[in-house]
């Protein structure tokens, strides 16, 4: 593995935010693109009830279908979203590779986006994580709404702190603080960072940065810089949770990587076939995406 | 004067890109509005040929309105950039505080922008910076696409640190590198600024970032880093150089400051007022400005 990951989740975080229902022909070729571009994880969708969320009613098929011999990426692996035990007894059945799970650091983002308290969804997270291990499964939990929410302001960092622990305690060791309310700083992302790997250094950090304020690009770098490892981002920005108060795009999977690839790092991932994506992405959706390199295409070396 | 200084460009970098012609009136409007949110320094225009450039016209006409007695700023400093000989001498007239200068590292822009290499337009800048230094005037002076350039690429470092020396050399003391094209990256930023710093530890540092890859407030954040102290933005993030190959937005003036006062910082700049600046600036242009926080609203803190 590279030490920066690129977790791709547009085909979840960004898909599930658009009103337009993305056929499963245009969702097998866009991550299609992913794979080619060298993309190291690709968030392929969530189990979630397909009445409550018909833009996610195809994930189990898209694991089917690369799943298949012929289909079968060679080194990108595989997420899902998983909500509950059903969501994960499904992921099982049609090969995950990365069971993603998570529980909102702020009570009212939680019960909107779960119906549960933040103490429950941990406990509950924390049973699937523990069957997921002892299956042998890759498990990846996260602390949604860390930096802060855009219903309560802001988040108690010890809050934070708490639940990390309970998932180390668990067990988990791959670990992502979301913001999903776009209220980080590059300041609290190394402070907030910095005091998770006191606690424990083994433990491989993952971020997940939503673009609300426009600090996105900027808290990946404070990331870096913080020695987190893997970046959640959405091919041409897209994305938002649909129940945080202002929803708002991903930092873009390919101005994260051009930037990369301006520091001399990942110059294995092809860009060109990024960009590609986005733009395919932007004439099918009918809108100009958040993104800056697809419309600006790469810089002159 | 503050540790981090905001030095908003808008009325000159924003402006000259705009097809619309900003009446008088409303010019004073936009400024009063930046000099009641406190903030440091307003560039008001540039001494260019308003034949050429017919958005900057009223450059003199703005100055002497706000150097009568009833209506000039406490503590807000008026900045003007000067092209030439000519336009210093109509600076001097009109009672600028803050005397910007400039060359291009770019050979090719620097023919584009104004006919002459680098190597004659340093000198050119130099003899007007030290006329103005004799005369008691404050001088920054800075390298225009340092970070790189669309027509030609990447700029040898080494050339920008020639300049740099240059202008030191003349006693110019307070020095701006410019990202004309949006090339900089934040390890890069974070590299050139450390080593001028080498060169000289007394030189004040002033940085100005375009966002055409969305890099330029990850780069204001490494610029932080690195110990430069003044920040050129733009309110609404407009701007861009007309004669670079693709002109793009500078980073927001109200996006930075709400930046932060996240960390913290500048919680004496009103940031409502700014917001109110580029809401009217959106609505009087026509379209929407690049700038997220004018958009969203203020973070609940």
């Amino acid at each position: 593995m590279n030490s920066i990951v690129i977790h791709d989740v547009g085909m979840r975080d960004g898909l599930q935010m658009e009103s337009a229902i993305v056929p499963f022909e245009k969702k097998v070729e866009w991550i299609k693109l992913l794979i080619e571009s060298g993309t190291d994880i690709i968030q392929v969708g969530s189990f979630v009830n397909p009445q409550k969320m018909p833009q996610m009613k195809d994930t189990d098929e898209l694991f089917g279908y690369f799943n298949q011999k012929e289909n079968k990426p060679k080194k990108t692996l595989l997420s899902g979203l998983v909500l509950n035990e059903k969501g994960y007894e499904r992921g099982v059945k049609c090969g995950v590779d990365l069971f993603c799970l998570g529980v909102s650091a702020s009570e009212t983002h939680s019960m909107k986006n779960t119906g549960m308290t933040t103490g429950d969804g941990t406990a509950r997270i924390i049973n699937i994580a523990k069957e997921a291990l002892s299956a042998g499964q890759r498990v990846q939990a996260s602390v949604q709404s860390a930096f802060g929410c855009g219903f309560e302001g802001a988040i108690s960092e010890e809050k934070v702190y708490g639940i990390v622990e309970k998932y180390i305690a668990a067990g988990i060791k791959n670990i992502s603080l979301a913001d999903t309310a776009g209220h980080a700083n590059p300041q609290k992302v190394e402070r907030m960072f910095g005091r998770i790997f006191e606690m424990d250094k083994t433990v491989e950090m993952a971020c997940h940065f939503h673009n609300t304020y426009g600090m996105g690009i900027a808290n990946c770098y404070a990331a870096m810089n913080a020695g987190v490892k893997y970046f959640e981002t959405a091919f041409g920005g897209l994305g938002g949770c649909p129940f945080t108060k202002q929803p708002s795009g991903n930092v873009s999977t390919e101005d994260f990587v051009h930037m990369l690839q301006n520091m001399n790092l990942r110059n294995d991932i092809d860009l060109e076939k990024m960009i590609v994506l986005s733009k395919s992405a932007e004439e099918f959706l009918g809108k100009t995406l958040p993104g800056y390199v697809y419309k600006a295409g790469m810089m002159k070396k």
